[in-house]
């Protein structure tokens, strides 16, 4: 049992790759069935028992559950009900891996929502990979009345505001209601199970028979006095081809499951699986040594991960698409990057795949400008302007332009459903400063650092030669980025994208903190730089390129040699960016050192090894700044940041892993604890969160990214 | 110009048989784009214009439309907007037939929404079909800007809460912003026109670049300072097939419109005879004759009648279907009889095609039960009963069970997106009295006054022959409706479908009186019954069947002896209903005067005719209620009952028909200016509305039945 600060909070319940969920758990809210949705459904939602006139349920509804038939007709005469409500305690909720499970007296409620591997559409065929995308998530609902002198009606109920269409036909195991084509809700034939449409719950269980103009997608089973028995549903989601523009893709799924009728009859066949894989994955995250908090946090950020999966279909091409939670934004990047340490340890192809996307349609290619050398102090206050017309009064002029750049590639793919031009992202724009500028810098470094993981995770050396000449073009885009002129070159990423048309780059830390509203010079730029670097002289040794090989060498060291010569002794730390007046200070200053870590150079990663004296500074820099007043909260929480409360989980949980590993600074269990309250408190509302701002769910909600923690698990705990 | 109580009210903008509309006209209450809308949408609509710093809006927003950066990050050092809103007056809206326009000082905006005939796709072909099937509604928003000194940019901008997608690639002639794979904001391509997605109006002028993040759909033009000009507008809607479950069912546009572009393509290429049908439209009807109020009424009436219709392509058959409003029900039989007037004389095809359906598909056949002699008396105080365990505590077993009843229709197809099962209603449900009971007798009055409205405005012939069986069946089922035994037979529906299991049927006006919540010995059901009977006599005469001609007049004379015998000599009136002890009257009771009417069987009305003795006094009936404190309320406003406040507009307009054209009684104008009230003021939220309560609009809303007012013109005003 894990020990939480509150039970009261939404999760994910999704199946793979189906962009879907069953989301609920939140008291009062509601909950339901979304495709595609970038929040919580807040439906009516009831999930209980009722004997006699006493309806139990779970504390979800934020209201009674009301009849509403104003509008056709006053009874009169008829039967007023004298039905009642008890709320049941919500409080003993198991937040398991595979099972999310309410227990209240003889009640119990489970969700299970199984992981499992995918298997790769292009090289194992397709056969087990749609068993496993089963766009369905399945629940069961107890009564233990072997005690009881009273039959009681198990009841699940759910209004999703749009009528509820019918009892689907032709699933004989598996009677079912359906809405909006999408969704179904289905029990299985278990003796006296049903599922059926009405106004309202006791109505249905006093009548019996369905009213198809009633609202209210309901299903329940009636428990005998002296037996016990479970009422099995299945919550099933379809959607049809094609969901996407600008690209006319449809959902993998629909190539196995081309019916709502298809997806009820295959979650009904394979039901019990599903529930021992689940128990299977409530037992290993038990037993793998985290601590409660921990279990917790990697269970929530799983459930999130899957519910903004969406594995597509472009014409026999399968997509593999992760969406940016309540933004939607397709493939960001930034994420992407993030995530495939999670995905690494599953689907390999995943990663791949997504690599394939941006070279084939999502990479472009620049030319630099180099701005004069006291842009930043001269801009320093200057954080966001959109205002093109006034940009040129904001931001200096650059001294030279059209600089040779190269090869780097989009933020995002577009915003859900639309894919953006070959490119474009949906979120970078010209002529502005600040949030929605170009990150062209910290693209070109997140796919190196995404490829050489993937090469490295999964030796696929076929790929890589493949891919040859996009690493050969991302080296030499990467050394223009410092300078074209050798003789000029420090190892950092001087000049801007003249995408930017007048403003400059920012990096995926745009709203943490203002001093990282520039790419230039940035402290956590550089060190993800020296990781791409080290990770391109690695994919050229395979690839027997040593001349390339040496390049990406001597610009690491380039690299190392700027870092450590910004280390500040005396306050034993690095400025967040190395020019202008910033005094923050920034645990992600270490964040790249993730990368060698995963690809097992350890080397390089060596204080007696040849970047020694960065990583040196490094420790000495994390040492410094993991203090409470600079980038710990009293609580223990992390923050990233030493002069705001904005922090990001995903990016903490990857720097805690980078401080045990490298440094070995083992994260006080206390921050563990802290981060659950955030989310259990603090993000109650919206399931897993990214952003939280001293504990709040900010922004980044409902995302996927916090499966970096993940990491915790691949060393053991 | 109309005279209105007030501007400020909803109205439908819809295209064609596309289920589809571009609400707006309340104030504070926004508008949008929906398809298989139930109610309004409620998305910020800002229309209107901006100069300097000001934006000019119509009175459509509740709120400022305010950018919502904040989930990104703070704009600081940025340029804070200084706008104002300036809300223009709203009052100058002139509602024609087929232009809906506001002015504002210098500032004009118009909808046109045309109407016109759709061929008959069975018998004509499609291509003129598909270029009437145009799923767009095109808007104009006009600027003179001669006298002024300033620029100003005409602004129409939506925020449907989804994510905009992008700009439509492909169509030259106007670009457009796309959501949801639905919906398209397109302009004409004239000069500086431009569409585009944004945070926010304002940002969007300054800055001329689409931010694909902001969930604003925009559109914008120039008119400089000494100039005029208009930005004209497509607002396109598309959905793939297929829609509907039951029936798999696709739009019928969707054969000549593939996408969103070519929807766009085509509204931009016609354009300007849009506009010109539009105009057409608005003159005919303002040399109609009708007075102000009347033409409102008109207007209204029938943008509401396409807000709710919708042909769909069935494997390559048609099905015509017209919702119902707010309940989305499918082809609601107790609609299409009421609306077959307004069809006839436009489409006589979607007439049959209706007719088709239900003998195809929502034909079925019962048994009949027989009440006992005082059920009425024994049960008069029930009008609702939905517990089945209940009500045979509340309802009189019947006295005979089995009876030999025949062929009736459903109530309706379903309702929105779900077809039911052959022979069900979504409404009709057994076991229960009162609201949702069956509606068996009824329905096959229905079907055969349709029928009879069908042949005699269309004189197909062939058609009839190939129903002459259908024809025959539904005049021996309503003969056992009556009695199966003729020496028992009084002209009166006189038992109960089986099919009520229990319960008993009931009528259209189930929720009018509890009077009215019985069929039989129903005043209101005998007059239509009578028309039945005379109609089907003229069909067996058509079909050359004289014996079953002269049972079908038999029947219609034991029909009029009994209502004649009914009439109540001292009050001058008939009852609502002939047994038990009501004392309400009704104007309905004339209401089936309107088939003979509608038919040219002039005869049957004459007072000197063969159902004089009927005719006669069903004229004293309607001279005794028509006054103040019984069926009129006091400002003119007619009243259906003399014991409610309900009523039904479309019934209204029907029996107002029926006063002028059988009995001269001309409506006082006063009733017509009350009526208009009843939308603008007492419905303004929902547009046509049927059911008010004392002029407030309380169900049946967004309603498509009142059409029926179409009677008005087709009598010459």
């Amino acid at each position: 049992m894990l020990v939480m600060h509150s039970t009261d909070f939404h999760a994910h319940h999704s199946p793979l790759g189906a962009y879907a969920s069953f989301t609920c758990g939140r008291h009062g809210a509601g909950g339901g069935l979304t495709i595609a949705g970038r929040a919580p459904a807040q439906h009516p939602l009831t999930v209980g028992w009722m004997a006699g006139d006493v309806l139990h349920e779970l504390p979800f509804n934020a209201s009674a559950d009301g009849v509403s038939l104003d509008n056709y007709a006053e009874e009169v005469g008829g039967v007023s009900s004298q039905v009642q409500r008890h709320i049941l305690d919500g409080s003993q909720r198991r937040y398991g891996a595979g099972t999310d499970a309410w227990t209240a007296g003889n009640f119990a409620f489970r969700i299970y929502t199984p992981v499992w591997p995918l298997p790769d559409p292009e090289r194992d065929g397709e056969a087990l990979l749609l068993q496993r995308l089963l766009p369905a998530v399945v629940c069961e609902l107890h009564y233990d009345n072997r005690a009881g002198s009273e039959d009681v009606d198990l009841v699940f109920a759910l209004r999703p505001g749009d009528p509820v269409s019918h009892l689907l036909p032709a699933v004989a195991e598996a009677p079912a209601v359906t809405w909006q084509r999408q969704f179904a809700l289905a029990v299985l034939a278990d003796e006296g199970a049903e599922s059926w449409v009405h106004w309202d719950v006791h109505e249905y269980l006093r009548e019996h028979r369905s009213h198809r103009l009633g609202g209210l997608a309901g299903a329940s089973r009636r428990i005998a006095a002296g037996t016990q028995g479970s009422l099995r549903l299945i919550l099933a989601f379809h959607n049809e081809a094609p969901v996407t523009t600008g690209i006319d893709a449809k959902p993998w799924l629909s190539r196995g499951y081309p019916t709502l009728q298809s997806v009820v009859a295959a979650a009904s066949q394979t039901y019990d699986g599903i529930v021992a894989r689940c128990q299977e994955m409530d037992q290993e995250l038990e037993q793998s040594g985290l601590d409660p908090h921990q279990q917790f946090l990697v269970a929530h950020a799983q459930r999130s991960y899957w519910g903004n999966t969406h594995l597509l279909d472009h014409g026999g091409t399968p997509l593999w698409v992760v969406y940016e939670g309540e933004y939607a934004m397709i493939n960001t990047f930034d994420l992407a990057v993030d995530q495939c340490f999670y995905e690494m340890r599953r689907n390999p192809w995943v990663v791949r795949n997504i690599l394939d996307q941006f070279v084939r349609r999502y990479a472009y290619h620049d030319t630099l400008c180099r701005p004069p050398e006291d842009a930043a102090q001269r801009a320093q206050r200057l954080t966001m302007c959109r205002d093109p017309h006034r940009l040129h009064e904001l931001v200096p002029e650059p001294v030279e332009r059209g600089l040779p750049g190269g090869i780097s590639f989009s933020h995002d793919m577009g915003v859900y459903p639309h894919f953006m031009p070959p490119g474009e992202s949906s979120y970078e724009i010209s002529g502005l400063a600040g949030c929605f500028s170009y990150m062209t810098c910290e693209q070109l470094y997140n796919w190196i650092c995404t490829a050489v993981t993937y090469v490295q995770g999964s030796q696929d050396m076929d790929w890589l030669r493949r891919n040859a000449g996009v690493m050969n073009a991302c080296l030499r885009s990467l050394i223009n980025r410092d300078d074209p002129v050798p003789s000029k070159r420090n190892g950092l990423n001087s000049l801007d994208s003249e995408a930017c048309a007048g403003g400059w780059e920012i990096t995926t830390y745009d709203s943490l903190d203002h001093s990282l509203g520039q790419a230039r010079h940035n402290g956590y730029m550089a060190v993800k730089g020296w990781a791409a670097c080290i990770g391109l002289e690695c994919m050229f040794q395979h690839l027997g390129e040593l001349k390339l090989a040496v390049d990406a060498r001597d610009q690491a060291q380039r690299v190392a040699d700027a870092v450590v010569a910004r280390f500040d002794t005396q306050r034993q730390c690095l400025p967040a960016v190395f020019e202008g007046d910033h005094d923050s200070v920034i645990i992600p200053a270490v964040e790249g050192l993730v990368f060698p870590l995963q690809w097992g150079l350890t080397q390089a990663l060596a204080e007696d090894g040849p970047y020694g004296a960065l990583i040196t500074i490094l420790g000495k820099h994390l040492h410094a700044v993991l203090q409470p007043g600079i980038c710990l909260f009293e609580d223990g929480a992390w923050k990233l940041s030493s002069s705001v409360d904005n922090s990001w989980c995903s990016k903490i949980f990857l720097c805690q892993h980078v401080a045990e590993h490298v440094f070995g600074m083992i994260p006080d269990p206390s921050s563990h604890a802290a981060h659950a309250r955030w989310q259990q408190i603090g993000s109650a509302d919206w399931a897993m969160t990214d952003q939280c701002t001293a504990g709040i769910g900010r922004g980044s909600r409902y995302y996927p990214r916090c499966v970096t923690n993940d990491l915790w698990l691949q060393s053991g705990g």
